[in-house]
This record gives structure tokens, C-alpha cells and sequence, in this order.
């Protein structure tokens, strides 16, 4: 990363990197500092709007489609404002101790942080794929490929669960969103998922079916989005002499046809499964599949998050941990489900401008489910629920599919 | 209605009444004629593109934000198209009696028929509306109202109903649309819903209360409508001299404190809610509530739908038919749920052109129960499922309120 | 022409035929005879807004691109519109007599009336192109055209002019607008001018030689419309099985070789000028060459103008009028020139109102010259001076080269 | 100037520093280096698209309004780029001696870089201005301010010019752009032009005559960016607690009454010379009135031309040198004229890729003349024809009155 990467931002939903860093810093300033440490000097006061990412009863929050155009602050005076905030933090946590006023903020504020973390990956991702030089963010080489094999037969595989009620969401005292709670029970019908995401090389046939030229397949917001935004296959791949390649933060590569695929949209995933003849899942039906017992627990530790340093998906592993069956529940592609993002029955955000967080982005969004690549370990549970517009494509999505059981 | 009232579009959602003559024909003459009348003539194979609304799979749709732009055909010749289809109509139902197949098809096409009513009457109300000469649709004069009194004892009150798993959708012989079925279980905890619809002397509560320029009472998307479009009030809402008019199809005329409030988007629906302390229901909710036993079918003709040629919600009667206890359930305005759009657990969609009829609009959509006073009041049931934008404001839509009883 | 034909607008330029008769009549209504009529009463008050095009010292005129969308007044209440102010006009006539004050208004209103003669025309051809169904608008039939001949002779003559100081502008008793005046000198180089207007067989060979292919050839704005507006031809052309269509108000006709080019801009014009070698003429230049001399006042009864009921350009005839050595300077097709359109020196505006009616214009607009087959043959002078955007394409344009001569 | 700031674009005509740093550097290589100088190796073959501002015969340049949205190449790089091209610069001349093949195209790219001096110096102060945090380019302090003494009488003075047939354009052996000729005659009428630009407190009257607020002082186009742009002053003006500031190099400053007037667009000049009862002088007015005799090279020294260092316009000096009795015509703000910008008679570009220099902006553009506080001073003379359109207001643009005299 140079100097010069941390202002920019090419298009209005993916932030520039010096932004990330302000803002995270900026949500500890504002939620912990300002209201729990006497005496806290603020860093500059023009940072309260600037660094402001939407929560408007703290104000006027910058214009969010203009966050590239500030050279000032610099890189510098951010990391000089991170400094400045750490210490404070340090000198509050010394003063409070366990005062859970101040911890249970300073817990949003490191989750908060952590989903900063993904953020900065996925928007480098898209800047440095914008450039027409193409840089690469990390210096490590794509392992080999196979090529292509279009004969082996379909390894694809159900794994089947049972209908009835089910209790969704979180509980007791570990760390949760207000939108995971409450706990509250749901009914399902059988159903079943595939034993792993959809792979690159499957969906390839659904490209050369003509998927993207077919109406029928698509919902209508979503066939207008191929025709506007004249979409041919996920973001980043580009067809280079008859054969697909894909920009990642490693650079160009080929696509790996055993990999998840990656950066697809809400609709072209609904669309993928339309040909398929199956349907995605609600995410009751995924977080009953992964979240039962504590497989999913063992499995952490074994699957493709942030801490691989790969920042790609991978083509399942042979030894790779199952949770109840499923392989790569947890990391490599966040799995787009077919629920709207809404609350839970009783939903309660909290008091104040964290009410703001979760509550108030609920509309036109599908809910992800089970993390990805670009996730830390840490911050993932079965419960988790993402969310992004139906239409976006640059966050790392994939698509696990569905069949009903009766 | 002048000829010339016929053939504009002002606004890209509102068709011209030609367009919706000539289209719910096209819909016979498409699904019905061509394939089962052998012999049959079109009318004019031009109309096959022009008055296809958005069915893909049959070509493609002349553009829907340019029908105002045809003047030919001319209202006579689509009245002439009208005839010609009405006529072959009738050869058919002769020859083929009551093969289900044509039946099918010929119930679908009324329906269709039906909802292009309610359609129209939204339409021509928008389209007059905006016009600054104003015209009035019907000749009838609004009643006299009484003034708005503020200190009257407010005489809001709940209808309970308790939780558990219950059945939800559409079984049996009768009609019903695709979006309707599969009959399944969904589970419900215990709730309220008010007894009645939310009057316009309760939302000119909320105005007063500076609800249109709160952002914490709105959602994110909900927010940025009401600065982009600069929201002060329900569409059709105007102050002058400090009193509050409204454009209805008999001109303008001023607000009633006791009729529904009506206009509103679900984004109005929700922040009133929210600034109320309570919430929308969902759509399971809602029919849970009206849909059990019988007592809705005697409601009907009791209720505010089309048939009573009002065309504007109304003040709850006195003697107004309850059903399980609610008020205005039926007709008048279709009440917002907090439910997206979505498919029921087993939802197919039919085969060929009509699998788009429904299950292609399953996005960003928030689903309305309950018909309206320009609904046909033989259209509705309690498991029918309207759908609108959330931005959506020129149907007939309104609020009603739920709370968590626990 | 069917009512359904006076409503519409089919881009924000081209008004409803209704609104061009209503507005010539506000023209009346408003600069005639409220100011010098005594107890004249407006026809209806709601029309001063209405019916305003863009006189901001008059209040605030109806949105110009919404035009289309009034129903009301109906045609019929235009038409009414139209005899009450004829009328009164008539009898402001028998009691002013000769006052000037009044007559000069007269003037304008009918110079004013015979330019939205050829806006009629010119709109009511764009909103039946735009109709799938091409209505034709006059019955009358093309005549046979003889195929292009791509081996015969060029026939391309120059007629030469000489240089110095030259008298430009308009002077005297006779009507012209302020626009036109006053007369000046204007000092010009040696040049001369094609004999005739540039035909569409030259254009084709410019459109076969990839004219809108070569970015060399165009004005940077220039390209950026060709790329935008995806311009491949003139309005109106189409090319079916291999062949160049164009719409007419007589419908769809095959291209003739010999008729002037027409429905080109003046990005078109300045491009197909530089692929030839040559330029446009200044205003300046055309109207030394047309206008020198009486010999243009004996060539406009043989002109093609309105009256010629053709309502497109011809090809030249074997015994046409010529003015100074040029063919169908006047008439056929208005004639870009290079000019800006500005003040001339020393030009001064009407007061009130009228001072509005050319002057607000002089910005970014061409001028051009000579009339086309829409110009009523009594409005058009050497010196009138008509002007449209450099991309406007729907008027009656063509060209007429140029050449230096040193 | 930290890293940051070279690289961001707050609107889509100012470029990034780095970019125009970049760009005259492609300008040498391509026109220079690449035709000229054997073996000449490309610092890297894909700025050939990245920094090609707009010539299309040179291939796809990037799109402009995109620049700022590339971190890579680096400010680093981009400067290694310029010693790289500086060598081989300086390799040719020593090898090519003085061929005039070489040295012209020399000149026009030291011309060239000269006019970037400008725009780099604009789209800084443009970039500057848009950070609310509004950093300082330059350290320096503005002077005292006098306060607005509206008391004090007018000292406007005219000088009056002859009118009759004038040379006008360039000629000779030194260098001038091709749109400078060739020199020809114009015909003045006698007029007079302002002694100096209008300043501040003179366009304050007008700003508070409600000059932005009456719809006839302005031309149509003009009204619409008044409406659509809310205008109220020159861009930069701001009004805090009743006094006027504006964001400069040197940060916020108060508004020094004695200064000309700057950051107008040409629309604002007109009106402002309307309001006034008079208007903006043509090109050729302006030219006739500096260029005469020598007296403009006497002034150069004694302008404030960028050398200067105040990066912003002066009030006028006591001592100010004269041209032919106007002040301040040289430097401090380009004027602009009422001329469309447009080909001289006898224009001829260059051949190849640098006839795109100039005449393809040959539309919708104004002319303006005399060069400001930013523009080299050995870049200037009395022929220079510089042009914006007419919407412009980042350029350091200014008014200077003319009437007729007759």
C-alpha cells in the first residue's frame, strides 16, 4: 500500500482506506471517549462530521459519495488521530475497570472495528481492480491450476434436514448484534443444502448456458440490472482468449473451477439457482443446518477466514472440517439467502445513536450468512447476519443452494 | 373523462387509461385466444409489443415510461380492439364449454382485469392531480366535515391475539393467485393489532410533531426519500391557510380527522409506527387476525371497497361490520405490512408466460393486506397479497398498528 | 390529425400541438389585449401560467417538459380559447384603428404565430416518428424515385463571391425582429458557395466512408453526441435490408439521392463540411450572397416553403428560381452556418417583455438561414436570422458548403 | 502540497495535480520524443492511454472525469517519469541541434506546460475550497483589508476607441497557436472600454440590487444555472455574520472591495454588464484596444502575472503601468468577451494529432483575453485567445465593461 492508495474511492459504496482507519477511530472518540472520559480532548473537532459515516442524530454526516475527495486530513494526521484516541482508550480502561458502561461499548467498537476490517479488504479489492494497471495488493502467487475438467462427473451432494419449529438467534451473555436477538422459534419445512458452495466451474456452465441472456431465470429488478449494467459473469472476471480470468488482491489469476464462486450478486445467485432447478436458502433454514450443536465451533479454526491471508476463496480441502455435514459453512464466500433483512420477532435496537447500527438498514437487503475470506475469525457465530442490496457484487458472496424435502 | 384524459402518463409508474384498456385485452387475446381459438385473428400485430406490460418471454415490452407518448392507437380503435377480443372471447367459451384449460386462463384474465380497476382509479387520481387546473374525476361533493377536535379523548384501542404455530395461505378449489400457496405453518407470538385503521387527525399528529424532519423515527432509505422529495406530508396533501386539503377524485377537498389517513408509503407507515412506540404487522399477522373463521365474508359488503363509488377511505361507521374484531379490515385502504415479498415454503410459480406474473416481483417489495375503496370487493380475500415499492404512495395504502403483547 | 394527436410530447423540445395553439393565442391575449383592450377578460386565468413558454418577467411559466402532460384543457377548449381571443382581437382592431401601438403588437403576434406554424409541423413529424405504429400524417404518396446512381458524374458547381466591407442587416419600414438589426458592416474575405444544398447521395458517401466513425472529422462536442446518442445518420433514417428509409409526414419513404439532406445538426453539418475539404459558410457570407440585389424576392413563389403543402425538401427542378447563381437558397432546408448567434452591434432589445423574445437566446446556438418546405414563404427575409442548438436535429437543417477564395 | 493533494478531482474538469504532471509529460514523449528521437523507449506503454487528455487520433484516452480515482502510478512515479522524459529531451536536442521539425513541436510543449501552470494552480484552489477543513496552498497572509466605503464617489473612467476596418490576429515568425490566424480585418464601430475590471465593491451593488434574482438581467441559459446551481455570488464567496469572504490560495480571506472581481462565469459578467447598462466587449474590441502599438510589452513587467506569487487578483496599483490607457489589462483576471469562440477566416490547423489542439473546442465556448494572476507572464500577448465556456467559474475570471460610442 502506498500513501497514495488510502485516498481514493471508485465507486460511492466502497470507502477509501484513510477513511476506515478515521471512522473506526472516530466511532470509539464519539461512543466511548467523548460521553466516559473526563476531560477528553477531542483530536479536531471537524473530525465529528467528516468521519460521521450516517448516524444522523450525531448531525450532518459527510457526503458519503464524496469521501475521496479529501486530501486533508492526511495519512499521517489519521494515524496521528489513532495514536491520540488508542491512548485515551488506554487511560479510560485504566480509570474504569469493568465499569460495564465502558466495556460493553468498547466491545461495539472492536466488532465495529472488525467489520472495518473486511470493508478495507473488499474496497482495495475493487480500487485497485479499477486501475487500469491493475496492482496487485499482496505479493503472494496464485497456487496452480487445473484446468478445466468438463467430463468428471457431478460430485455435488444434499445433505438433508428435518422440518418443525426451531429456535433462531442469539442468547445469553457472549456478544451478539441487537439484530440477532431474541431467540425466538421459527417453522420449517424438510429441507435440504449442498454439501458445499457452488464452484466456480459449476457456475461456468450456467454462463455458457446463456444464463446471463435468459429473462426467465432472472427477477425483474434483476434482469434489469444485467441489461443496465450489461453484467456477463461475477465482478472482476474478464475473458481473456477464450478462457476466464478474475482480478484478485493477488492480481490477475485464472479462475480456479474447483473455488467457490465469488462476487455475485443476490440476483445472479437467485438466477443461478433458478437453472439449477433449486432455490437458496432462507437463513432460518442455514442457521438451523450450521448453528445445531457445536461442530461448527471445531470448525473455525480449519476454514478460510481473514487469518488465512489468502483473501481469495479456496477449492474445498479434503481434510476440511464439516459442521453437521456441510463443508465450507464458515469462511470463503459469505452465502446469500433468499430473507429480506428484517427484525426478529420483539426486535429491541439500542437506546441512543447505536440504535442506529443495525435497525434502521433494514429494507431492501438479503441477509448473508457464515463470514468469508475477508472475515476475522473472531467475529463470526451461526447467528451472525450480514446484510448487503440484492445488486452487490463487491463483497465476497457466494451461493450455496436449496431443495425442498417433502 | 375527455378523450384526451385517456392517453397521459405522469409518472413512469402511472399508465394511461388507453394503456390499461388495450393491455388487460392484449392479456385475453394472448393467453386465451391465441393459443386456443383456432382461427383466430389479431387485431393488429403491432399491439403484440405495445400492450405487453412486462412478460419477457413473449418479446419485447414496448417501453413502460413512454406509454404516454402513443397516440395512436386511438381510444376508439382500442375501444374497436376491446370488441374485437370480447367478441372472439365469446366464440370460444361456445366451443370449448368448460374445459379447464380455457377456464384457467379466462379466471386469470378476470382477475388480471380487476386489479387493472384498482389501477385505473390510482392512475387517473394521480394524472388529475397533477394538473394545475385540477379536474375532478366524479361529480359527487365530499360531505360536510366537522373541524378537527384536538382535545377529544382519544379512542384508540387493542384487539389481542394470541401465538403459536398457524396456518397461512391459500388452499382449495377457489381462486387464488400463485403467490398465495402453499397453505404452511408459520409461527406467531402473541400480539395486538389496533381496532381500527390509523385516521388522519392521528397522523397530523405525527406532522405536528415535527415527525417529517426526525431522522431517528425513519429508516435509512426511508430518510433520504424524504429529503430527496422533500416529504411534509401524505401525497395529495396541500396546506393552505393553515388548514390542511387534500386532491381526491371529486377535486379538492379538506382533510378528515376521521378517515383513514391514506397516501402514505411504507416508509410514512413505519416512522409513524415508530414515533407511536409500536410497530406494523406482518403479513401473517394480519391474516391470522382477519383470515380466521368466517366472519370476513360477512364483513364484505359492509366495507368501503369500489363498488360503494366513494373512491376515498371513509370514517368508521357506526354500525361498520367487524371482523374478529377489527374495524375497516376490509376495503378502504390497503394497510402496509412489515413483510417483504416474498415466496411461501413450496411456492411454484405456473409454467410458461404467467410463471411471471408473480414471483419475478419478489424483491424490494413490502406486501399491503386488506383491499381498498377502489378495490372490486369480489377481488378480495384474506390471503391475497398486494405488493408496493416502499417508496410507493399513489395506491390507496394506509396504516395499521400492532404491538407485542409478552 | 385525431384529438389524441394534440396532447402529446415526445421530447422535452417538441411541444403538443395543443400547446402551440393555446400558447399563440396567450401571445394575443397577453401582449394585445389585456394591455390595450379595455374590459377585456381573460378566457380563463389559470392559462397565463399555463400557456407562458418562457417569459420569466411574466411569472412563472409551466414546465416545458411537461407540456404533455395536461389533459385539460381539452382540444376543444383550446379551440374555444382561440375564437374568444380572435375575436376580441377583432374588435380591439375596429376600435384602435391604425394605432401603432397596437399594430406593432399585431405584427409580432402574427410573425410569432407563422414560426410555431413550422414548430407544428416539426413536432407533429418527431411524435409520429417516435410511434411504433408510424401514422402517416398527409395522405399523399411519395413520388417514384429513381435508385441511386453512384457512377454518375458529380455535379457539384461553385459560385464565387467577392470580398470587402458589406452591408449586413436589417433596416427600414418593412417587419423584421430586433434580432436582425441593426444594419452594419461586416468585412469578408473572398469565398464561395455551393450552387446548390449538399444532397443526401453526397451525404451517403460520407456516412459509407465511415463519417461517424472518424473522430478526426468532428467537433469534440460534436463526437461526444455521436457517441452518446449513438448517431449513425441523419433523424429519422433507417436502414432496412440495405437500403436507407427515412420517416416523412407522408410515412416512411426511401432516401431520394438528389433531395437536399436534411434533419442533420450542426455538429453533422460541420463534420460532413470537413470530410469534404470545405467549411460552413458564416451568416455574414450567406447573407451577402442571398441577399444582394431584388433577385431573391422574384425566387420565393418558385421556392419549396410551406404553401408547396410538401412538407419536405425536393430535388432541385430543371427550371427552379435562382438567387445570385444559387439553387434553392430559399426554402427546402434552413441552412447551418458557422455563426454563433449573438447580438449584432448596437443591437438593442423592445422593452418589457418582448425584450425577452431573441435576445435571452444568444448563447450556445447556431445560426442558420434561407427557410425550409415548413416556413410560411411570407415570413422568411435574407436577413432573418433562425438559430437552434448545435445538436438539435428535429428542425428542417441541411447544408450549404463553402470555400475560400484568395 | 502533501502526497494526498496530488491526487484527488473534485470535479470532472479539474484534474489531479499528479495528473497534470503526468499528462505535459506525455505531451513531450508522444509528440516529441516518440517521432524523434531513435530508440527512445516509452517510461511505460500504458500512460500512453493514461494520460492522453483528449486527442482521439491518439487512441482511448481515460476517461477525464475518472482521474482522480488512480493511486498508481504514484506521485513518486510520476516524477520519475518526468527525469525520465527530461533526458531523453535533452538527448534529442543535443542530437538534433536545430531542426525545426524538433523545436516547434518544443514550443508548443512548453506552451502547453505553461497553460498547465494555470490549471494546476485553479484545480488546487478548486480542490482546496471543496475541503471543508479549507487548507492553505501558500503560507502567506492577505494584506489588511480597508473596509467597503460605499460612500465614496464612482471613479469609473471609459477610454474611448475609434472604430472603422482593423487588423486582428497574429502574424510573423514568433510564436502564437494556430487559432491566433491568420491575421485579418475586422470592422469596429467606435466604443469605449472600462479604465479597469469591475471590482469587488462595484459587484456588490449588484449582488445587492438583487442582481442574482431578476431572471431579465440574465440570458436564458444563464437563469437556468442561476436556479439549478443556486447562485448567489462568485464561486468561493462566502457570507458569515454579514460579511462577504472567499476562499483563496492563502485560505478564507474578507473581500477586498478594490479588487477586480474574480470567479465569475460568463453568465455573471453579462448580467452584471446588463445591469449596468452596458455590455462585454468582442474579442476583436479588446484586441483593437491592447494590442495597439507596444505599450502592452512595456506593462508585462509591472502586472500581476504568476510571478507575482499573490495567486490572486490586485487591486489596482497607483503606479500601474497603462496599455493604450486601460488598467490592469494585462494579468490579474482574464475578461471575458462577448465573442464565441470560433475559427478565424483562413483558419487551418495543424496536421496530424496537434490539430485537435485547439479547433475542436471551437463550440459553445466564449473568449477570453489578457491572462491573470496565474498565467505565466511570458505566455500572454494581445492576440492570445483563451475560452471557457460560458459556465465557468473556477478559472480567475473577470469583467471589464464596454459601450458604444457613436
Amino acid at each position: 500500500m502506498e500513501t497514495e492508495d488510502y485516498g481514493i474511492q471508485c465507486f460511492p459504496d466502497a470507502s477509501p482506506p484513510k477513511w476506515h482507519l478515521a471512522h473506526t477511530t472516530w466511532f470509539f472518540e464519539t461512543f466511548l471517549l467523548l460521553p466516559h472520559l473526563k476531560n477528553y480532548r477531542a483530536f479536531n473537532s471537524r473530525f465529528h462530521e467528516l468521519f460521521n459515516s450516517y448516524y444522523r442524530s450525531l448531525g450532518h454526516p459527510y457526503a458519503r459519495s464524496q469521501r475521496g475527495l479529501l486530501s486533508r486530513p492526511t495519512v499521517g494526521e489519521v494515524y496521528a488521530y489513532r495514536r491520540h484516541v488508542d491512548t485515551a482508550v488506554e487511560d479510560l480502561l485504566a480509570l474504569s475497570g469493568n465499569d460495564p458502561a465502558v466495556t460493553e461499548i468498547l466491545e461495539w467498537g472492536l466488532q465495529h472495528e472488525q467489520q472495518h476490517q473486511e470493508l478495507l479488504v473488499m474496497d482495495i479489492q475493487y480500487n485497485f481492480a479499477f486501475n487500469p494497471l491493475r496492482p496487485a495488493y499482496a505479493g503472494f502467487r496464485a497456487p496452480a491450476r487445473k484446468p478445466l475438467d468438463r467430463e468428471r462427473p457431478e460430485s455435488f451432494a444434499w445433505i438433508d434436514f428435518a422440518g418443525g419449529p426451531r429456535p433462531i438467534g442469539a442468547e445469553g451473555e457472549a456478544f451478539s448484534f441487537d439484530n440477532e436477538r431474541p431467540r425466538h422459534i421459527a417453522y420449517l419445512q424438510p429441507y435440504a443444502l449442498g454439501q458445499k458452495p457452488v464452484t466456480c466451474g459449476e457456475y461456468l456452465r450456467f454462463i455458457e448456458d446463456k444464463g446471463y441472456g435468459r429473462p426467465e431465470l432472472w427477477l425483474a429488478d434483476g434482469w434489469d440490472q444485467v441489461l443496465n449494467q450489461a453484467w456477463e459473469a461475477p465482478l472482476y472476471w474478464e475473458r481473456q482468449n477464450g478462457e476466464w480470468w478474475h482480478y484478485t488482491l493477488g492480481g490477475m489469476q485464472t479462475v480456479d473451477p474447483d473455488a467457490p464462486v465469488c462476487h455475485v450478486s443476490f440476483y445472479e445467485a437467485d438466477a443461478y439457482a433458478r437453472w439449477a432447478g433449486k432455490r437458496l436458502p432462507t437463513e432460518t433454514e442455514w442457521e438451523n443446518a450450521v448453528g445445531a450443536g457445536s461442530s461448527w465451533r471445531h470448525a473455525v479454526s480449519g476454514s478460510n477466514f481473514l487469518e488465512s491471508g489468502r483473501l481469495q476463496p479456496a477449492p474445498a480441502a479434503a481434510d476440511a472440517p464439516l459442521v453437521n455435514g456441510l463443508s465450507q459453512a464458515l469462511g470463503d464466500v459469505w452465502e446469500w439467502t433468499q430473507s429480506a433483512y428484517g427484525p426478529y420477532p420483539g426486535f429491541t435496537p439500542p437506546r441512543g445513536a447505536l440504535g442506529e447500527y443495525n435497525g434502521k438498514f433494514m429494507n431492501n437487503q438479503r441477509v448473508l450468512r457464515g463470514g468469508s475470506c475477508a472475515t476475522p475469525a473472531s467475529h463470526l457465530r451461526p447467528t451472525y447476519r450480514n446484510f448487503f442490496r440484492p445488486e452487490d457484487r463487491w463483497p465476497f458472496t457466494g451461493i450455496r443452494l436449496c431443495a425442498d424435502r417433502t
